[in-house]
């Protein structure tokens, strides 16, 4: 796949109308891959150049003349009505009044119906059957209501609309037909598929790579009948589109059990990945995570059968195929591609075990940016963009190797923008100069070893639930952010590895989030083996580092379950009347960079006065360390990511460690970082800022100080 | 007891060895009683001077004499050790180490042990009294422990030091000796208490009334070992020394169970009174409460019989007195006196039912402030702390009436403060001058009746638990405070009460607090006919005005249990996926003063987009109005008293209420409040500021012009 030019590792969006611009700028960018995208074709010409060929396909949208002959074989969900107000004994409630009559229609057929559930919600108890009717025509559900109650209706859902086709149409201002999207939970379905894909391997001799975008079901994305609250729930990594009436009943028969769609509703909440999930909840991922793989299986076996590889894209209808899961080397997946704006996206897509790591990079060929950036209008600046983005992902992927890189949407928009061709260009070399050296062997670690430690373990290793700008309320994903690209081996532990032996392989454990969390862990806590596993291993040497609300949970003397080791706690008004210690700040380590800034939580107090007060504001403490045993319990009140913080990240590491916080691969400016491949003993110092950077890296016993531009990287050979 | 002088009303606190000025300023101030104070004592030239005399008794203390004989009938409290944490099978406690030793002392009897408790926290869970050993020499528990489970030992200690006493002693550097407490629940302790009161009464012939300091138990007040937090509890409200073997078991015999050391201790957070309280702790408070007023009518008797009358102070040992409860009526008292910086302290004391309501001003004639000002030390400005705590005082007497007002501690202290000798005299005019109008008749109050909801109801009427600067975290305590001035009739409900009919006595109900405390109510709130009465009280008319969390509790599809009143509720994380309903702000009503400011609370969001926002902050709303039926539903993030605010109060009440937000006797300047008594045609209007301000007030129809110096208050016929 590299035969293409002495550099590949290139995947370019080509488009049918643009042949001469999409063979030039392979050409500039060092491609050796040309793919389509959603919206755009490659011509023959494209296709003939002599570069590999990758093709898009969404394997259960693009078949709306089938699916209009089999409407009930489309894709469903459970919606509930908003809670409505009785005022008298009857109430009447439109199912779809608040839902996107564009996404979604009334699933009333009877086995559907099995599944709908009326609840009082000021008792927050179910209707029996009897106290409620549908109205076929009206679609609307009338309640025997007690006065007073507020009430809801779960019920099932098509989705007549696939949503990534939805988004891009409504970004786009697309004028095309609305894409259906199938479900092959049934076996009409999957004949269909698996005749299609035939069909489809068939009349594509030229595609080297079938990208699968991606199996079956996408991340859940409700949309909303007001143009005021058009996202109702967006969350990338829950499972609620994956429902069905087949589904449920194939559950029910091998779970022994059944589900009912309050397991799913969650008194309207739905579940949303940020809180820990729920013994049924584990049960419907394995269910469909089986059922995922098992089916998708037999495409990719169809896909190797005509000599064509097999990459998944790894979001948009990515649920159930989970990259971490036990089963994903089932698939015989030949790589995956991950859309990136950070670097802990770059260390989501390296860890996953398979042979080929593809970042797809931003700002992604639209018009506006995911974001609501103009990037390809007028007054936008995708050099800029681009350039920010890679700043970010470069750092992950100096410490962890990414194989590919590539872009997405219409070629043709670049041409407007040529500073943003000349970066590209600049870019696709920084990015193979990287991949040549991680061929020579691993770059070099410090010391400590860290574990991330939050409900879902490492099957959500990195990313919480999407990108970081729909996840930046969560502490958590500023500091995988800060870690993606700093020189420490991480992991990713849920609480059951920690009861297994988990800590016996890190020096360092990090628990960060707000209470009830499933980052911070919520009634995880209330497992006493996991306090006296982590008392124990603290004592003995071990650091915690506890970010916001840690180990909290209800129902013990405190609210953080390790504040005997933190020497902190929170006090959520049940001790608002009990004295504070008085506290004077020290740090005379160096441990805080000038700049560092840590987020005052509320309520924080110190348990026993022992712990060490380095940051305070307005009179709490916000950086606290306290020796417990050998060990040490470190709090911070929240974690933001700059550069500073990053640093401080770093230090804290090392000090509770026991290491010098200045030592060898180390930059002395923290503005800029340095990774050091020893095979190689290639340097390598990256700029992380746009501005001129002066730093210095001690290398053995020699102190090398070197000037970078703005976002420039240089390799030295030490 | 006017009869000195033709003014009255003002109690001064005389000094022996300052006769010519105790003399002196009890003319220059009009006051017809001198009283004596903790550390100062009355000469005989001051007894025989014609004025009436207040003698201050404390019946608890100054008996060490017998207490040093009967140490076993000393004052007592349950403690619980700080958590430790077991890094063997053993671990040994000691009791005292964080508590204060000239404070505590262990009650090791036999009859106390009984309800010492060991717990292992890391569990939840009670030791058996075969696991633990008492070493009564080194006064430690020794513990057979699970290694990395942290422990307590709940145990009774006697209170060796009356902690009023205490406090004075360690403020004023007093080296007298400590006095001791003992505790009347012991017979032996009546007989001595009633034949002392006795012998006090016929060595006393002189004093006119016998202030009671105040009967038994002091509110909570638990003093440390370490400089570094020498308060370890405080809590105005709370009845944790009220407690000894004996108390308890009376208890068990009337009430028919047992109380553990738990029910007090509670995982070591106590009961404070900002938490709602439990079953076992209404069943304890009534239960010494009809103890204190037992017998406590029993010492008030023999006053009378004396003919004498008796004052309760209603602080320090005021514990089970109870002044809003059933019983405070049979005790008898002629009087009750209130020592107050804050206008809703004069409200609470203006409501007891009682034929005399006094308020002891501050500054307290100490050198240095309870809040720390060097009031009457070089750099003291006592006469400006006067003005400002007059002017928040005064606001409330314009609305309640009050009888006396009066002053404590060191006279010859304000020798050397002429200027405050000047201001006192001058605040004693005005009080009398607005004594004299409420004597003429009710003054005028605006039409919307208001109904504070929560957990404790008129029990705790306008005070939380203490002064407001030990309760400024509680936006409850700001809205009392703004509405002890404003001219409102102001009601105090528990959620029992609002079972009971209490909704029709109202327009507005205010709830305000975080969420679990007893001012939101907590799990009150999954009491569904309470969620019942005020939705259909609201669809018919009325406004639910919530702050901050208001009706908050878990379990329901929304945290706030009112949301479908208030179109808002908060959002913790379950819904940090959901979107949220855009919005834009506006206000054309004039509600919202210049000025005013509402605090952002995080996680609020609007449940079905038809909540108006008045104000956001940060992209949260802050200030929203819901219609709700033919009532309203008005949510503040939170409120902080400020003049601004307290504007925005009233015409929030007015606004929900239909009423025009400009009317006859309300101020145009916010900085000026006005009040109007009907029956003399008297029209007061006070400056509550430093500055001097212009204002009107409409009367009739007539416009009323008027400037006001700094502080000043005139009274206009109209």
């Amino acid at each position: 796949m590299e035969g293409h030019g002495s550099q590949g590792g290139f995947t370019l969006p080509g488009e049918a109308g643009y042949e001469a611009l999409t063979l030039r700028l392979a050409e500039k960018w060092g491609a050796d891959v040309i793919r389509d995208s959603d919206g755009t074709a490659l011509s023959a010409e494209i296709l003939e150049s002599g570069y590999d060929i990758y093709s898009t396909i969404c394997i259960i949208r693009n078949h709306n003349e089938w699916a209009k002959k089999n409407p009930d074989k489309q894709q469903q969900t459970f919606l509930m009505t908003p809670p409505e107000t009785a005022v008298s004994g009857k109430l009447e409630i439109h199912l779809l009044g608040s839902f996107s009559k564009e996404q979604f229609a009334v699933n009333d057929s009877p086995e559907a119906m099995v599944y709908w559930q009326v609840y009082d919600r000021t008792l927050n108890k179910e209707l029996g059957r009897r106290e409620w009717d549908y109205d076929s025509e009206r679609k609307s559900v009338s309640i025997s209501a007690v006065p007073w109650h507020k009430y809801t209706i779960s019920f099932l859902a098509y989705r007549i609309w696939e949503e990534i086709s939805m988004y891009n149409h409504k970004t786009n201002d697309w004028d095309t037909e609305h894409l259906m999207q199938i479900d092959p939970v049934h076996q009409e379905v999957q004949s269909y598929m698996l005749n299609w894909m035939q069909e489809w391997c068939e009349s594509h001799p030229h595609t080297n790579v079938v990208r699968f975008t991606s199996m079956f079901y996408n991340f859940v994305w409700i949309w909303g009948s007001s143009k005021r609250r058009q996202n109702i729930y967006t969350d990338w990594a829950s499972y609620d589109f994956t429902v069905s009436p087949a589904a449920l009943g194939q559950f029910e028969k091998e779970y022994g059990y059944a589900l009912t769609a309050e397991d799913f509703i969650n008194q309207g909440k739905l579940h949303v990945t940020h809180m820990p999930g729920t013994r049924k909840k584990a049960d419907w991922m394995d269910f469909v995570n089986r059922f995922v793989v098992s089916f998708g299986k037999k495409l990719i076996d169809i896909v190797h059968r005509y000599g064509k590889k097999a990459y998944v894209f790894y979001d948009d209808s990515w649920v159930g195929i989970e990259p971490y899961g036990k089963r994903f080397e089932e698939f015989g997946f030949d790589g995956i591609i991950k859309c990136v704006f950070s670097g802990y996206e770059a260390r989501l897509c390296s860890g996953v075990k398979t042979s080929t790591h593809e970042l797809r990079m931003h700002p992604y060929l639209f018009p506006t940016g995911v974001d609501g950036s103009p990037s390809f209008l007028e007054g936008g600046n995708p050099k800029e963009e681009a350039m920010r983005y890679w700043q970010a992902v470069r750092r992950a992927i100096l410490r962890s190797p990414i194989d590919r890189i590539g872009l997405g949407g219409y070629l043709h928009l670049v041409e407007e923008k040529p500073d943003f061709v000349e970066y590209i260009a600049e870019m696709a070399d920084e990015f193979r100069n990287i991949r040549e050296l991680h061929r020579s062997g691993i770059p070099f670690v410090l010391k400590p070893k860290i574990g991330i430690l939050h409900y879902w373990g490492s099957l959500r290793s990195w990313s919480l639930s999407g990108h970081f700008h729909e996840t930046y309320m969560h502490d958590l994903i500023h500091l995988n952010e800060s870690l993606s690209g700093l020189p420490f081996d991480v992991n990713f532990f849920s609480f059951e590895d920690v009861k297994n032996g988990a800590l016996e392989r890190v020096d360092v454990i990090i628990n960060a989030g707000y209470a009830g969390s499933a980052w911070s862990g919520g009634d995880s806590w209330k497992d006493v083996s996991v306090v006296e596993k982590l008392t124990e291993w603290v004592s003995k040497g071990g650091s915690f580092i506890g970010v916001n609300e840690p180990s909290a949970v209800e129902g013990y003397d405190t609210y953080f379950r390790m504040s005997h080791v933190l020497g902190v706690d929170e006090d959520r008004g049940e001790r608002v009347c009990h004295g504070r210690w008085g506290f004077e700040t020290k740090e005379s380590l160096g441990i805080i960079p000038k700049g560092a800034d840590v987020k005052k939580k509320e309520g924080i107090y110190l348990t026993d006065g022992k712990a060490e007060v380095l940051l305070e504001k307005e009179g709490l403490p916000v950086l606290t360390v306290n020796n417990f045993g050998k060990g040490k319990g470190i709090y911070l009140g929240g974690y933001e990511i700059t550069p500073e913080n990053t640093r401080l990240l770093q230090n804290l590491i090392l000090y509770c460690s026991g290491e010098p916080l200045q030592q060898m691969y180390i930059t002395e400016n923290l503005y800029t970082e340095a990774a050091f491949f020893p095979d190689e003993k290639a340097l390598v110092v990256v700029n992380n800022t746009a501005q001129r950077q002066e730093t210095a890296v001690i290398v053995k016993n020699e102190r090398i100080s070197l000037e970078l531009e703005g976002y420039q990287c240089k390799i030295l050979c030490v």
